[in-house]
């Protein structure tokens, strides 16, 4: 038996691991097998050329690597970067803090520009510092596209922009673990040189896959970077991916098969309409943020998440109680505040496979769990903001029409 | 793939087949196995004991028959009855009107004493029979607890006050489909000679075992019925009963499993821990059901049910589009109105393996779809009333206190 | 945890409930859903049409009835028959015994046609009684195509031959349970008026689902039967076909979806190929059985089984505890000899989503659990025997060529 | 469907992954949790204890890392030694050739200690080299326990008997990947400094965990490695390990329950049974390849692989040629020959999860395919020597004596 069992299904609203659709949770019930027969590296071939479609490139390489999304900024960073290379990273909040001690623990000069936790990225800063650097000094721009813990999104497109106008060379890396597959993400488009995500974020896998998608420019610099590497390194992927065998080391069979069944779902709704529905969702969401009478942790319209919304709570109110009791009394998961914003901040996460009336179940439960824990709010407010905003706005489910 | 896929959660409200808890799915994600080996009449022992406890009986004998509803109808009826026996029945509703049609196909003489659908079993005039039959003609009093179609909970303990009244030695046989292990049910205490229910209801299993139990009266009926039957024959399963092997035909062994779990979950629960979340659920929709200013079928609180809601909708609206419209647009599986009353009522099923925040979501998804049909409610409004009422009501889930 | 484990897999070689492959056991893990949404109907109608496919019939008429063998065979006999029809029936193991039993306690004029167990139908004595029976007074013959008791193999085509000779217009009954989808069957070529099989033998799922398939002409007799009938009853279905809706009461919808994947993976081998592939395996367990100096109860040639070979033990062996041991010390599952052949025969299943070297692991443990029960049998012997038949008429998997 | 179907179960005979037995892929069968929710750090408590049980250590400190051996591997290396370090490392297959190629790239100063692959670590030269090295330059031995390559086991008491008669201070460092939970193994009792094993191996789960154990001195190393590390630095456990929440970053919660029943089943089985019962299978395993009169790749009896064989062909075969056929006519997956020794060996995995009846149909299938390449085996000889062996040694299976 489970360890600790409710009644009825469990409502998970962490901003990952995320829900597992039925499909994909069916995928993955299988025996393993060997993985040097022809069918695995038949079906990691559809993988690779697939999962390219959600990073929105056509040039980058892609590298499906059995680990998470720590592995993966791993990845990013020791395969293009050699120690002591000046890198501007950006501090908006626990995840991208957690890449920046990354990044000084694998010996990088990190120049990091830090913004009040609920703001985004401060790119005025960036575009001083590109500016100044006329020596290419500077040799990455780190950035996460959606930082989890305040659910604030970061403008990717003015990066490249300023990088373009100074014609500086750095490369652009990007974490894209509660963005991508969910937020419109162009890695092309962007001239993103590596970005990353996780299995358990919008893929709604389980966790066990960092996905790295590394520019040609990328791919160039990896042959130069003097990071030490091994586990991480792209060369091993390279060349297997030359042999047509593709693995340099044995993946999850689950988890590829699991893979191939979220992206055939993805491309079943069309990645247009899963952006449209997360960002039907985040809207919601803030509309019934609003209705409570509430705060969004994030400052400003131009950085809110659809991905995740970080709720300010009164001073008189320690968050933490929200969640536990959330989970106690409703089933309820929600995420934590964390670090500098524990115990002022819960958080919905609203990513993956996940429709409308589970996220107003979630609603009319953060409802109740406000109340308990004296928060005057008026029950069915948030509901009513959000389902007046769905009723308007949720198309019919394509395949049903 | 699936046949029809939407992004999330089938949002799954009908009054059967209901959602199948994870342990459950868990449990019966198995290959086949001889159950003519020990392990499965162990296993068997302990189900016959444990099924037992969920119709509130210790001197009545189990039967776990591979079929559905109708053929644990077909089981009770053709093992205590002979054709031509005299039979009371009531029709209160779709699930009624089926039982007796199958009471007059199989040639018993039906005394049909029929209520208008919204109201409950007639039992002044049941009693009037009663009385009026001092020799003892009529065999057998046919009654649904909950009439699945009309959202109607009969008062059991009064037909059983009626017989003893008049020391009226007639059978007393209970379909308890959509009401046993989820409405208070008490075999013993009501002297039921034969009760019913199907997998696919409260225990939230899919469809396949019909359960039927019998008291040691209904077991001394079979003895001496001539009703035709060799499939249903308790006698087949009396006989293996007694050589320990317990089955005369191989049954679904994912399905013993998955009882296994259902009965676990339910135990661990506590049954009444389980009748009184199904109590909150059903008081829950029908504030809803009122906040939205609609009527419920159910004509008199007395016959309320916990398990179903069936929902008046104004004459200019067709519930029929309410259940397509629910489906098409929001995931939400809600149920149709039948026969006399199709298009007239939807019905919420809020039975089985569900939880508080379940609930909401659908009533969430009710209110805008009855927005969507014209109906003029005000969103949100339903959720608040049934939310207040959980907020009020609903206790910590126990193994997290 | 599993009421008794042992480490590995269990090696089930019961003539059913057979093997699920692991597609099937995917297709099953699912919740349940409405099966009154557009989707069940839609699955629903593609799985009667390619059911037939499995009988080799066009113009019959497939009923998908939730049960086991048991009442696939009161719904062949209920629809068709009345009460004292004449019916001539083959009593040639316990599988026919039980078929005739029933045929009886449902009040036909059973005509028996005895053969010691581990022959065939005897079809000159039926030939007499058809050839005398010039007044048509014979209504049916009731035959098992495949006796999973003796593991013997009736001729279906010579059945009709007498028929035709004689133009006898008597229905053509036959119990298909372990021969369709399995061993060559032809409903229409041979005129069978209603064939029957159960998901768990050949189709390798899980019990409860008995797939009855009717000739035009016996839904004509249907019109006219007499035999009471309601949970099994034809017309029921033929009422929600014409609707479109399929379902008198609720399937399963986990068998549905189970029994769609069957289905594909039989179409993806084959028929044909599924065939062949248990004529390899029935020949390599033969040649098995005569390599350990063994006798089959099949007493001739004509009528050995593809499905199901019963092997004869000496007398000084008790084969009930060949079976105990196989399952105790190898986690090998066995058929028991049954009845009359009680100890003194033990049954190797060979039939569903099975291969060769499954079948090698089988035999190879039968040989030690001989051993071990004190028949001089030279290990390897029997394994030998088949591989070298498997090694030379084993084609390749044509996914794989 | 899959990629690559076949009727029938796949025999798995890859020294990895291996077979998952059913009730993990049962506990697996799931949604994702919050991994920071009360539940899934008290059940990973329970799991660090567990998980010390089978590598026989109470004094050391295991680290569940998510990724594969590969990643356990610089785990192992990059907490313990700083570049340049010494270390004397043995090459005798594959395996131990990619160990020491990452220790070359993480910068150590490896002295490789080669032997003939097919013989086991030469422990002589260690001698040679502990005794020269007064001056302990050598910081870390590093040897497999079990070179997957090429079936040889290492004496792993043996070198700690060395580095005792010499009082030499290095770490003993040892890939237990394909030994831990199959072999005996004894982390305390033998001085290791940190073993490592993968999930796919004997604990017979997916790929995605690497286990590494460290002892109270591989701890106290880690206080002073330089090695660059972050996402495999064991400081971020054990920070987490105080806290009681347990994890840096995301577990997949399905490997965790998968761990949870693996685990489970270890015990219920009883470790030295199932270590016993590898015995059993690699025995049997040898002596079929004797009566094929083929060689084994391991050349001497003292380095004998109780989890996998590898097995020469005549040089007149390619053994690649063998793997293919399995694979393409019997579903059996068996393993290359790597490296140096691709063409000249195929290897037969008998580990983890697997039965004597699973091997024996695995044996059977190698026959056959034997004979289809030309080689000209008896057929059923390898099996009558493996079957006399386990009729004579099986024991009953515990559970069901």
């Amino acid at each position: 038996m489970d360890y600790v069992y409710g009644p009825g299904r469990n409502h998970l609203f962490v901003p990952g691991p995320v829900n597992i659709p039925e499909p994909v949770l069916r995928a993955m019930n299988r025996n393993n097998e060997d993985y040097r027969s022809p069918a695995v590296p038949a079906m990691t071939k559809t993988l690779l050329e697939d999962v390219k479609k959600i990073f929105k490139t056509t040039s980058g390489t892609p590298f499906m690597i059995p680990t998470t999304g720590t592995g993966a900024w791993e990845s990013a960073l020791t395969n293009t970067l050699s120690p002591g290379d000046r890198i501007v990273s950006f501090l908006i909040g626990q995840f991208s803090l957690l890449w920046i001690d990354q990044q000084q623990r694998l010996k990088f000069n990190v120049d990091v520009v830090e913004s009040e936790w609920g703001q985004g990225a401060n790119l005025d800063v960036l575009e001083s510092k590109i500016a100044e650097d006329t020596a290419h000094t500077i040799k990455a721009i780190c950035i996460v596209h959606n930082e989890t813990a305040t659910g604030v999104t970061n403008n990717l497109a003015k990066v490249r922009k300023i990088l373009d106008n100074y014609m500086h060379p750095a490369l652009f890396l990007v974490d894209g673990v509660s963005s991508i597959c969910a937020l419109d993400f162009r890695m092309d488009e962007w001239g993103v040189d590596v970005a990353l995500t996780g299995s358990q974020k919008a893929l709604s896998l389980p966790t066990g896959i960092g996905i790295v998608c590394a520019s040609p420019k990328a791919l160039e610099a990896s042959k130069t970077a003097k990071s030490v590497r091994v586990f991480f390194d792209w060369n091993d992927y390279l060349k297997f991916y030359k042999l047509g065998t593709y693995w340099p080391y044995t993946p999850s069979i689950q988890l590829l098969y699991g893979l191939r069944t979220a992206l055939d779902l993805v491309f079943e709704e069309g990645l247009d309409n899963v952006i449209a529905r997360h960002s039907r969702l985040g809207k919601a969401t803030r509309l019934a943020v609003e209705a409570w009478g509430l705060k969004n942790c994030t400052q400003s319209e131009e950085w809110v998440s659809d991905t995740v919304t970080a709720v300010l709570v009164p001073p008189y109110i320690d968050s933490t109680e929200i969640v536990k009791r959330a989970w106690k009394r409703y089933n309820l998961s929600l995420g934590l505040g964390l670090n500098k914003i524990a115990g002022k901040v819960f958080r919905i996460g609203h990513l993956g496979n996940l429709n409308e009336l589970q996220l107003l179940g979630c609603l009319a439960g953060v409802e109740m769990v406000l109340k308990d824990v004296g928060y005057p709010v008026k029950l069915g407010s948030g509901v009513a903001a959000a389902s007046a905003y769905f009723q308007n706005n949720t198309p019919l489910i394509p395949s049903r029409i």
